[in-house]
């Protein structure tokens, strides 16, 4: 087979085709364009992919991924230190704190309880966090679980079991309603319902 | 402002966004995805970006990008040294090569000819494609660029350039037609044209 460049670069292909939203295809543009811009792109690329990857670690008190352990979020100390929100994955955190609206800390708990996936209790992050909260001084835990099957599920079961440390604390979940931006006409019925009997005055 | 994670894995997500096909929020599920996968994706990406990086050179003969010079191509003996295939852009020589169609050298022009862009022939890399023409050998000259009204006007003034040789050579253009696979529903009025007048028997 004719080979138009060297394998190094076809390995560079495939390792930026195994990325989420690259293909074979685009990985094959991304890599061409790397090539191009060597010295403004692909250096600074290279450097910064090796320092991340020398420090890289998960934060042993909320599960966030960072360069440094306890992570950016933890060692903040203008954070509220009596709130903590709990979410899926290190995405979620990542999204939740864009939004530049919640100022607590957080929990993350790696993936939903699921049957079917044989995913139980022991496989979450969930007696850390039961820990965490026996420690005291938590005021209030947020469920900010994915509004799936599997994510509700799983909000259901850790309100039992905070419930059960017998705790003085607020447990509390997401909103349901409408997608700011939203249309109506878009939505399912569940959220459309949702969104009405948690109706609130405006006037 | 809140941060969730360090400034270094900002860095790393503004150099991934600048590559075509990602914008920010797929570069963050991209790094996100790296973190993860440090051992079996994120090291050797650094390590094949490092190793690319310091050997990526443009061919001084044809003008492919690779990590040789002379280029892969041009060092394959199995290739027929006595046509040359024109293109515009490392990406579309990359493009041919994978059809496997071609057995023949190549020529990258690095662009088209564009009154409006100020690209005059000097820009082009046009004397050196003269320069191997008259060198000798060569039988065929093919011209593959875009067929849009750039590459169509570059094509013309190749062929002129060309001709103005004198010697004694086949200089061709790629088909026009339905594309493989292709709906004549979906197709423009001029390449249906082309497709008719270059009409083939089949039986």
């Amino acid at each position: 087979m004719p080979r138009s460049h060297g394998s190094d670069i076809d390995t560079l292909i495939q390792l930026l085709a195994k990325l989420p939203g690259l293909g074979p295809r685009s990985a094959r543009r991304a890599v061409l364009q790397l090539l191009k811009k060597k010295d403004s792109v692909m250096v600074p690329l290279a450097n910064a992919l090796d320092d991340v990857a020398d420090r890289v670690r998960i934060c042993a008190t909320c599960g966030n991924i960072d360069t440094s352990d306890p992570c950016h979020v933890c060692i903040d100390n203008r954070r509220d230190r009596t709130t903590i929100c709990v979410v899926e994955d290190v995405a979620d955190l990542w999204a939740l704190d864009r939004s530049e609206t919640f100022k607590g800390l957080y929990h993350v708990l790696g993936g939903t309880l699921s049957a079917l996936d044989g995913v139980g209790p022991d496989e979450l992050n969930i007696a850390p966090l039961i820990a965490r909260v026996e420690r005291g001084d938590v005021q209030e835990v947020i469920l900010a679980l994915n509004a799936t099957v599997d994510g509700q599920t799983t909000s259901h079961y850790l309100a039992e079991r905070l419930a059960d440390t017998g705790l003085d604390m607020r447990i509390t979940a997401l909103a349901h309603g409408v997608p700011v931006g939203g249309e109506l006409d878009y939505l399912d019925d569940g959220t459309l319902a949702a969104a009405l009997k948690a109706r609130g005055s405006v006037a």
